[in-house]
């Protein structure tokens, strides 16, 4: 089968690769139906992310149980599904609290032998372990396009708003607006927010989340301390998240929370930073970080998406073949793209 | 000035009363510009709840502010303000913790002695305790049929999902669509919820309760049951409530819950009645049950209102001079309004 | 081998039975060390509870895994096991919600096909379906006598304050002193209770319910409502758990709470009962029901028991062996054991 | 009145002072029968924290109310009480969530102008803002020696557990054990924690952590890393408390805590400083921050404190005449102590 393989920094390619088998009880076998590009991708790409020449990328997808094992109860040969971006085992301490971001045995797909050794979904197949878990049925009349957020994107859009306790009737910040920030703003009004202040430097983008309900502002040529400020009667919003993942973001976003008030960093932060604890300590701010439960969240947000509460198919401005892989990792890099949709 | 005050069971008279004048330090008194006639209304109406000849009715108030003691300092003289349908001290054990529906000195407006004998607000002006915290300004742009329903029917509506614990993506039902229910519908929309089925028997309901958003289910004419378990993959809703307040309803509730789902019970009950423990225990459900806190979830509210989260406005239907009160009873009692503003 | 299976109401009897075998890939097969009788196990005595004759019975046992399927992780052969009163599949909607109580597929130890068709654990064996989740290796140093009651008897204790939401310095009255009642006045303790009043009509469970830190009241001899008022300056307690289940102890649990508090039904209501909604909504009641979640408590219970926060030893008021086992149900149908621990 | 004022850094003095009025209907004049040195107390000695000359010291007391305004109703004259260290006005955005410690019009007694220019309680009497939340009756037995604690250490201590989230079982790790990281070490306790490891270089603080349940770590005799793991199977704590306030400490705090665990840092941080995100990102840790909600906890510390479920007396190591308050700060500086009480 054709697979996408990192090769080198700025280099992918499609080469052949064997079909998956199964190899554990509560294993399935997937056809991939759709398969995105995603920021995380790109630290890959850039070599940031080192994982093994040869790897095969991607962890979003879309599509058909083509085998599955007999001790995969959820879903069932011939089911139409999507997957979340990693694995979690069920069973282990941080599993049974539900917390299966953490999962000792998590496994990330297309992530190299750092994150589990899970070969990627930019493939003709994939294979995915505890697949009760990992997939979910795609609930009925559910485009492509869609469901491939519902494990992935708008599942991190989703925690980064659950986990900021954005509650209805809310003021919340979101600070950047690429795929995950613009479906954290979808997912704080449909979580009731009153009012969601959308900051980023880029006009499309600012259009985006005006579109889906909220003020934009941007980072440098407006205010967006005094923007925050005018719009909660000088106070700061209940809730800010740093869906960047950079200390100017983290800054930003303690400064226009209120006091007894919420930041979510929902984008990557893996080194030292200074951080003013002075300001976050004074305010008596919550500081919640980390990865997206994608399973622990993924049947709440197919509800959504399924009601029409959230809806990511704007945010899809590509699609591609799979045998256009390279380009679509080109297109993503030049950032021209909000989101690719493959297709093996 | 004129009030409208209760003689006897199905007599309402607008009589001549003085006007209030400020008691305690924190009281404010309050130009009345619009007042709501409510169900609770037609509790005393009917003589169910007993209160005194010549007490005057009504707890639902939007005016202005004309006089405040020297310890009010969330509002002002000349501020336009509205009224909760109860006060509460901001001291005691229950107030310190936020439950100020359950406040040990709490006073309900035209209830007469036993909610606390506070005069109500169905007149041309209305004495206010605590008005720190029974008052708040009407956000600017807002009507006074839309802030009406803030201190009562929508904050009620709002607790009732608020304590069912409604969140993004779940479903719901709703059981009786009076004004509460239907602010209720609302409110769980405006909550995320993926789903709201709404039971009444009353067409015109039903058709607010669509429009709302919600999936209208007739009562009688179609199975509720069986459209429960449809929607919802044979499991129930996450969250029933009771916004009529009888045996009936709350056995219905219980019944299309989930297992581990919440029933809330805001439709008053007083009596002892027949429950099927049984149902209720062995689906494991959680039953909430009582008064609404409007003065803890009024900030909230307001919010959504302004934000256009929340839109009571279609409730009202008549609007009529506080002197025709008498006439609003009998149209309200006729059940042929679903809120009837009166303006002195 | 040997097992205690049901014949008739009253009749207990040991029989040959042969050794259970591995039938999926996460079973595994417990060497039964200790096993209790239960509370649960007189309804099937009784006859309340019908069950086929010749089950075996029993759902509270400590043991060492025999053998155990390849999906078989969290345990091993040779370890040292406890088991929870009942499976859960780990992968359905309430399993991924935590709710392991109400798992679609649970199944209930020694119950008869009603609960799952699973043989008991009042044998030399038992066959312990999705070993990962219903069993736990006993921590070092916990005699079998602890262990047998973390999944079952101390986990529904447990339960009853965890959905009561005791937090430290609350007040607290626990209704009913079998042995469910007793961890629970412990489990209070353990969550830091300022008071826990403890009622029942048996002067000796009153005594036990005196050393693990409650204050004791007679249910007939004093005047538990007053005895409530006196040590809350009136208000009531802040959460009151019924472990009894039946309409009187649940009526006096609505009583003795305070407004806004909450009624935590551990006892079994099964029936139709009568219940004073008009006190229950007044005081804005939360009531929780149902049985245990043993499975998603018994990390956390066994913490408290290794730790000695918990020590439900004291309980232990017989030691027999299996083979005596009609004789020990008739000791504790005659309510002269608290709790009866059998051995093979 | 004789009063304890700053004068210079590292120089205090017994000055007269008129005695105070009441100038609010809602203050209170309390007569000071014990007052506490606080670590807060040598910030000010120490010029870290810069007040005005004369300024009159001090935030903990126990005493007598010799006058209240006609809207006191929580207490009385003639009331044996303590206060809160802080003030809050119970009205605005904050305090009607219950954020009393972010009051916008909070005080601190004896901070100087820029925390409210609040006289402190180092005197023989104290004037009192908003009594009815900042003053609660001393239950009934309790010494003054253990109420002073209520309403600021051990208010303290309780909050850093309360948001660290520790329940019952839970394991918790502690740096710092000055006052109010001993105090946490026993909330933790109350709180149910299984295991609390208890961190510092002061063996004499080491040995009562011990007293109070938990193990004791030397910070740099022996491993704390290594200690945790070995308590905690490898996990890490569910939460630890940073009680010291420096980067070391959060770093450590941060190292020591499990996946999805919880930082709290009670320890009060001012600066810009070094934080390895990397670290906390990828255990997705949540870090809670800033001064303790004394206002809001002070009824739970109370009843703790009066069950025996916490205790502080140990603490208190030295008893002095408040005439002698400069000798008392210079033994409070020699870290001599860990609570003096003085008497006017």
């Amino acid at each position: 089968m054709q697979a996408v393989t990192f090769q080198a920094p700025g280099e992918v390619r499609i080469e052949e690769r064997p079909e998956p088998e199964l190899l554990e009880r509560d294993d399935a076998v997937v056809r991939v139906e759709a398969t995105g590009v995603c920021g995380s991708d790109l630290h890959i790409y850039h070599g940031r992310v080192q994982i093994e020449p040869g790897f095969t990328l991607g962890h979003e997808f879309v599509g058909t149980v083509v085998a599955a094992g007999d001790a995969v109860t959820e879903v069932a040969e011939g089911d139409r599904v999507l997957g979340c971006y990693c694995s979690a085992c069920g069973n282990c301490f941080f599993c049974r609290r539900g917390n299966f971001h953490k999962c000792d045995e998590g496994r990330v797909f297309g992530h190299g032998k750092t994150l589990g050794s899970l070969q990627g979904a930019q493939a003709e197949q994939v294979l995915v372990p505890h697949a009760n878990l990992t997939l979910r049925g795609v609930p009925e009349g559910m485009s492509d396009d869609a469901a491939l957020f519902a494990g992935d994107v708008m599942g991190t859009g989703w925690h980064a708003v659950d986990q900021a306790g954005i509650r209805p009737g809310d003021s919340a910040a979101v600070l950047g607006l690429g795929p995950v920030g613009l479906c954290a703003v979808q997912a704080a009004k449909a979580a009731g927010a009153a009012k969601v202040i959308a900051i980023d430097t880029v006009a499309d983008r600012l259009d985006v989340a005006a579109r889906f309900g909220a003020q934009p502002v941007h980072l440098t040529e407006e205010d967006p301390r005094a923007a925050v400020k005018l719009a909660t009667e000088g106070r700061g919003v209940d809730a800010a998240i740093d869906a960047v993942g950079h200390p100017d973001a983290l800054d930003l976003a303690a400064r226009v929370t209120r006091k007894a008030g919420t930041v979510s960093a929902i984008g990557v932060h893996a080194e030292r930073i200074q951080v003013h604890m002075g300001v976050v300590w004074i305010k008596a701010l919550t500081l919640k970080t980390g990865h997206a439960n994608v399973i622990g969240h993924v049947d709440r947000v197919l509800a959504m998406m399924s009601a029409g509460v959230l809806d990511p198919t704007p945010l899809v401005t590509h699609h591609m073949p799979l045998a256009e892989a390279s380009d679509a990792y080109a297109v993503y890099d030049r950032r021209e793209a909000l989101k690719i949709v493959m297709t093996p």
